[in-house]
Order: C-alpha cells, then structure tokens, then sequence
C-alpha cells in the first residue's frame, strides 16, 4: 500500500542521513521527499512517500519514532488530508508555433513561467493521486529537464496527523 | 553562500542514505530537499539548498559525484535559473468572520483549498528568494500546522545544469 509518512524533526545535520538509513536498511524505496522548515525554526518537516507491505512500514514508523532527533512520526495515509505536489518542466519547444504555447499549457494544466526562443518552462501544481506521469501533447515537443518536489500533506480540519480529523 | 544542488540520482533504495550521509558528515545541515521522479523512470533528482562556505562545498560536490549511484551533480547557484517551492498551511479561523479569508488569503498570496467550521488551509507558491517566513494578517490567527516543499529549480533557456545556459 501507499503510505504518507509524516515527520517532525530537530533541524540539525545528521537527521535526515539517520531517518534515510534506517528505511533503506529495511528496504524501502522513498518514491517522493520533501524537507522544509515548519512553523517553528527549531524543526523541520520530512514528508515521505513509500510504498510497501503495511506491518513493515508500521515497525519502521515506529522505529523512526525512537530516533532522538525525531519528535513526531505519523502515517496520515488513513486519514482525511491535502496533498500537493509541484514540478518544474522545461521542454524543447522550437518546432512549436508560439499560438500553440497556450493550448499547450492548458493541456499541462500549468503555467508557462519562462519562454526562451526554443523553450518553455512550465509549472505545473498537482493534486493528490493525479497521474504521475507527463503525457506530452505533440509529438515534436521533447523535455529537456524536469524537477519535482515531494509530496506534502495536511491532515484536513483540526487534526493533526495522528490525531483523529 | 546559499548553494543549489541539483542530482541526478538512481532510483534505489540507499541513494539518499548515502547523499545524506555524505553532507551530514562534512557538518552540511541542509536548509531544504525535494527528491522526486524525472522524465526517466530510472531516475530521481534530489533538489538541495544548504549554506556553506564555497570552497568545501565544491569538494563535497565532488565527492557526491563519486558515490556509484549518483549520475551527476551540479551546482546552479552562479548560473540563470528558475525556482520555486509550495507550502501549505493549516491555519486556525474560527475568530476570523468568512468574509474576511478572502483577504487574508490575498495577505498570503495563495489560494485556499480546504475550508471547516473553525481553519483555513492555503496553498502557497513562492519564487526564488522570497521571504521564508510567514506573516499572520490578524493577530487572531495562528497557524495549526504547516508543510513546505524543499526548493526545486531548473536552469533557464536550453541549457542542462552544469552547462553554461
């Protein structure tokens, strides 16, 4: 199954190489991550995503929890949340028709946020669960580079993650 | 100096142990990490912005491109590029009448996406260098909770990382 793994943690070197570790010990492949700062300076927020067997992944929350840099380990993937996720594209757009940069950008659901003689840049937001991948809609247009960011999540209402909603 | 570190990684489980443990090691705390699939489904790029002084960064640079797993590893700092990242924020509304979070949403430049009786949870896109923190409109408010997006970027124009754009 897919799991949202929600982390608190102290925003010091060595935390994230320890919480990194100790799931690929086990195994896991983080299919997404995001670590930013939080509402307080002293802590940091890792957002994960993995896939796997759920009795595994319950023994490694819980072993993530007893890391003591870790305050907090939740898996808010049973629970009501908002995920988004965000990606950068850049593609090769020379063969495109400048009329057809908007039709394009419409069928990316994004925003062209930087046009070059031969490229375009394009961010796109996504919501939970959308397609991963990127359906391009001409054949002639080719990506140069893309980057995205994890995925994060927000437990819906009052709850916070591990709380119920 | 502020650096951005864009790797091109394997998708594997033990990449980010490696990376992580490869900085933490040289005393880098990382400021924010966004790892995520690419164009190519065998590959991961990890996003990192950490400070440090520009001398030990290069060796580190260099060394993570040693690491077998690592396809390459550049620093886009000096070069033209664009970046952002994406927070959401949780915040408790219930002191606030409705009419006011149109406001208050323009105060944070985004967009809300989930509404209860008693919070707000707005989405929040940022460019580069824009101020991290977070300014409260109304001293009524507080934030429950909130999670951010390490910072992506991609080079302008048709340049790859690494080459001159």
């Amino acid at each position: 199954m897919r799991h949202v793994i929600s982390a608190l943690v102290q925003n010091q070197p060595g935390v994230l190489a320890h919480v990194s570790g100790m799931l690929a010990s086990r195994g896991f492949n983080i299919d997404s991550l995001a670590v930013g700062a939080t509402e307080d300076g002293n802590l940091s927020r890792m957002t994960f995503v993995v896939h796997g067997d759920d009795g595994v992944l319950e023994q490694a929350r819980k072993q993530l929890g007893k890391i003591v840099t870790v305050v907090r380990v939740d898996d808010i993937s049973s629970q009501n949340y908002v995920e988004r996720d965000l990606m950068l594209i850049k593609v090769n757009a020379s063969a495109i028709p400048a009329h057809r940069d908007l039709a394009l950008v419409e069928t990316f659901r994004g925003k062209v946020i930087d046009i070059t003689s031969d490229t375009l840049m394009i961010e796109n937001l996504r919501q939970r669960r959308q397609d991963r991948s990127v359906h391009l809609p001409d054949a002639r247009l080719r990506i140069i580079e893309l980057a995205r960011t994890g995925r994060i999540a927000l437990v819906r209402g009052r709850g916070k993650e591990g709380a119920p909603a």
